[in-house]
């Protein structure tokens, strides 16, 4: 009796571990987001204080993906986890990276827009930038919620709305190119937008792998190279037949 | 008896499951090396069909990170490593991740091949691109060789070296500038030799992160946020005195 009391307390210890590991890794996301959404402000405002701000902020964010990276190394070593809950240590160690990025393109965006600031006003791509600002914004936080919740549904629509990043991000690279064209003074300016977008482009990249590995939580599968079409028609054709190993 | 001669048996096999994963990490490093090298020489000589050919190459590089990845789930469930048996598992997941990137990269180099091959010439950054493609190559090779011998002296190099790149691409890039200046027919292959250059200081970026696995592995002693001069000083200071659990 008395073992299993001490079993079920370790397996209790083992799930807070599990849980707070799951909520760092939030925390993290919900970090990674503000520093993305402050960074896109200060470049439309030509704000440089801010941008400053997200920079220095970028040191938490590296801090927040150690310990988590930790924590996920202590689990494996000491809890020797074994099918979803091995999964969740993986796809937690996966993300990590992925949130480190999104946080390093945050700084890019916020580097673009104190030079930005510090040149005379020329026609600019703010519409752009603030649209595909918006758009990668509500990816990542749809890609979040879906790590949360384990919704794969949520996660394969954040995984096919990257396409559409993908071709607003061309198409607002062929407007500033006109811009370019029309006058070499925007030259500058306009390829710190450029710089700026591609970064944009990039987090919604890395919001789209955070959301591949809710899927491979959520069904032990690999989806990470299959198109987006591909991938809806599984998921939504089939009631996990590839989990192998289900609790 | 028969119990230890069993015992011994699953260690060899644990053994070798540990030196296939690294082996075949290391092959997909060298294909992933070739990808960009081939990619480079595409982009310099304006050849679209080897371009093409990297594009299409870079699914093998795909498969070969999902099946790198499911044998680091399997060694983690079935075999419970330890120490820097554990260390290697996680280090060999997460190098997967920045050699898989690496070939993203040598397509959007490939990419751009394509579009340049179709314009006709201009004055352009060859030089650029044949320099830091050389640089980023060199760095690779070495991050790579230094994962096979578990040299933390050549990945120190490495980190350390990623910051000349990043001079040698700002500079790059402040040349291209002039040549959109001087002239706006050359915005557009200027700019396809940006995005290549871009592509080529992520390959030095993904380098560096290999290089940083490395010094994990060689000594528990996650140094990813760490700038280069303190590394260095750092791995040259000690002889492994953060190591936790040394065998």
């Amino acid at each position: 009796m008395q073992r299993d009391s001490f079993k079920q307390h370790i397996s209790g210890q083992f799930n807070a571990e599990l849980e707070a590991v799951k909520n760092h890794l939030l925390e993290m996301g919900g970090r990674v987001e503000s520093q993305v959404a402050l960074a896109v402000e200060a470049l439309l405002a030509r704000d440089s204080g801010q941008a400053a701000d997200v920079i220095a902020g970028d040191e938490e964010v590296n801090i927040m993906q150690v310990k988590i990276d930790e924590e996920c190394s202590h689990i494996l070593a000491r809890r020797q986890p074994a099918a979803s809950d091995l999964r969740l240590v993986i796809a937690v160690a996966k993300v990590t990276t992925d949130l480190e990025r999104i946080g390093d393109e945050a700084t890019k965006i916020a580097r673009q827009a104190i030079t930005l600031s510090e040149q005379a006003q020329s026609r600019s791509g703010s519409a752009e930038v603030r649209q595909i600002g918006r758009h990668v914004g509500l990816m990542l936080r749809s890609a979040l919620d879906s790590f949360a919740r384990q919704d794969e549904i949520t996660a394969v629509d954040v995984v096919v709305d990257d396409d559409t990043v993908d071709s607003e991000y061309a198409s607002a690279m062929r407007s500033l190119v006109t811009f370019m064209m029309e006058d070499p003074h925007n030259i500058g300016p306009v390829l710190n937008e450029m710089w700026a977008l591609r970064a944009l482009e990039r987090v919604g990249d890395h919001a789209s792998n955070v959301a591949e590995q809710v899927i491979y939580l959520a069904r032990g599968l690999d989806v990470r190279h299959m198109e987006p079409t591909e991938l809806r028609a599984h998921i939504q054709g089939n009631r996990n037949p590839e989990d192998r190993d289900t609790e």
